[in-house]
């Protein structure tokens, strides 16, 4: 593909990476290098210009780097997970919170179909906006409305992820809604919540795992090949569980 | 769903999995109690009978207890989220090799189609025999033939996952196949694998990034919370480039 | 130096260790090979006998091979780096519980002195037949009694560790018993019990830190340098601070 | 203690550590509180002064905030598990090369003696210079010297620790000063130096063992127990091995 107006494109520098969208006014000066629109109109994904990678944003770059963040997000490192983890291929999915629409966009690709509910009207308006700014999630149904005042069908969904401060709340009405045997995921930053959470569930759902994801990046040095010097230790807590008779 | 014969079935005893196929014959016995065909047909997915949970088997429990491996897999916890980071959705993806199919299966799932190649005859037929089994990968063109060997079109993939020993040997023939830009994933066991491919890629591809996966798992136990007292430690390093022009 | 009867001896024999008393009647057999006393006797450390390597066992091996466990013991994993964070070179140390004596062992080998509490008779005996055997903690001063009924001066501690179930009873005692400024460590293998400590030092303590230690070892193949397949995940969570006047 | 002129002393404020020399112009601001002299002179260890915790330092505040850097020094969480995995107590042990002194210093607090090596001059006198400042290493034996042009006695050391960037080089040199069953240790950034070392110490050296050493912390909150976002992911290989005949 050739870079038109108005398309994403990712810049790497060296290890620094840049998401934007190519205006007639885009301008990007790293280090003394500068990149202007006529720089990479009618350019090739790939290339090299100016000492820039030219490449068309992957979603993990979109979500990262492209979506304006009104709330924590769900990392790839962890959504990428999740969704596979789901089992929700052509299946009908539940999630709440919507948050900034980064783990709807990624269930989004798998599911047939998401149902995504947040009761924060400005996380919600941000979401939509991240999704229509990247053309995402367009089999996403979005509610701007608390998961609790929500009015579904009994067994109407085949799996959920629930991103909310106090999930323990939720679960018998998240119980009615999902179909019997419905995987479940829910992501919680403190031990304290994941105690609470087991709890809550204790009867009403069964095969409860609980884990952590870690992900230990390299120095791109084949002659010196070493972890990096820091990482990130920790997003979230994640729980699975299937919903039991 | 309920539970008919030829279903596959997921037994989840306390901390124990089992993955069988529901035939007339069916029978499991785990500490003194006994299933049996009639005990789980026409059952409810979700059910707790004599003490254990039935439920269908998601994509993960497929591979990692459904599967006959003939070769060593890429786990879940690296082959989920290596799909998404190709970004695949819609797209057409290159495998190589096949293996025991449990990474196809994954990439299958993501993308519009996936040609896969397998030089050792047993390993592709085993690979077939498995996604026949739980009825995986349609969109999947298998070859039984090493990679090199195969006549496929200049730019003809949009992304590729590599599984093979000595992936440096293939750099020039992968780089031909794929589109510009393409995002390319390789699994390798070892650090010293990790420097080779790294020197090998060095000029046609960019972005390069190198990391490990680590999962892990809690005790379920809300008054007791911590972690496991193993964990799995390695599987492989994980390496992810672009294709550049 | 060169083993006579009665010594302790680490046999490895590749990736296995054995630690054996010499005497007369040794014998070890391992995958057809056997050692006897007299192939042993007067050997030189460091030497290679039939294929097995003779040393003298390190204080980790002592620990970890030598020691009878009625417990669970502080691996060296974690009291290696226990006994240096506590700064007690030359100081008198205080420990509850003993246990197997294994951390005693270590705090020992720094300490002027170490007095150290174990309420169970069981348990006391086995750490003093342990610390014999092996002519360690020469400066440990063990009582078979619990901290909470000892009649200690107060201030008279230097720094503590504490390896017991419910250390939250014992804060007010143990405050009373240390020098301002003592430092104080802690290990406990639920995070819940991190939680009720934390509530328990507060006010009393400053200068927490809450950690956990991983060892990860790779196998030993210059030409496939990689992590073992598995490791330890957990043995217990650190919580250290300093007592506050 | 009471802190006095000339003392060594930590200031916590929070999550904030300080280490100072109390001279009569000290002087510390923090967030708009500021500590002077008369605030600290007199007052005890352990004592809150004006929202400030203040105590004396511990070696590994010495090392981590008290000693001057010229060398990447060998963090406390390595240093610490090297001391005792030695087996050094009252033993003669070889380090090479000194850097700016931290191993050393941990090394001594275990060890009868310690003999040193250090061939750059600059960083030989810093070092020197940190455990003056700090009154550590009264049993180190400093050499302003390449290990390589010292003239040392057969069989003189009974463990090492080295840490130059190609401690192959004196694989030969290092096995003739050490006594037979030596434990020794060696740290290197990087995993192409560890295979290099694995080669070279191959047939002289035995029961070898590589790892790394992970250090995870928390926040320290017992209502939101949870690790913190990120974390130190590498300093260096450990490799350990003993001396065979």
């Amino acid at each position: 593909m050739k870079f038109k107006e108005g398309d994403a494109v990712l810049i790497v520098y060296r290890d620094r990476k840049y998401l934007k969208v190519l205006t007639k006014d885009f301008n990007l000066s790293v280090m003394g290098n500068t990149l202007t629109y006529s720089d990479l109109l009618d350019r090739q994904e790939g290339e090299q210009v100016k000492g820039f990678l030219i490449l068309k944003p992957t979603l993990e770059e979109i979500l990262m780097l492209g979506f304006k963040r009104k709330t924590q997000v769900v990392y790839p490192k962890d959504s990428f997970y999740i969704a596979f983890k789901l089992d929700i291929k052509d299946k009908r999915v539940l999630e709440f919170g919507t948050g900034s629409g980064a783990m709807t966009a990624v269930l989004s690709q798998l599911a047939k179909e998401v149902w995504t509910f947040e009761a924060v009207k400005d996380f919600y308006t941000n979401a939509l906006k991240n999704w229509e700014r990247f053309e995402l999630c367009k089999n996403v149904k979005a509610h701007n409305m608390d998961f609790m005042e929500s009015d579904v069908e009994d067994g109407f969904f085949d799996a959920c992820f629930v991103d909310v401060k106090e999930p323990w709340l939720y679960v018998d009405k998240l119980r009615k809604a999902l179909k019997s045997g419905a995987p479940c995921a829910f992501i919680l930053p403190t031990a304290n919540q994941v105690s609470q959470l087991l709890k809550a569930i204790d009867g009403g759902f069964g095969d409860v795992e609980v884990l952590e994801i870690l992900h230990r990046y390299y120095k791109v040095n084949p002659d010196r090949l070493r972890p990096e010097d820091r990482m990130v230790a920790h997003t979230g807590y994640l729980v699975f569980c299937r919903k039991t008779t």
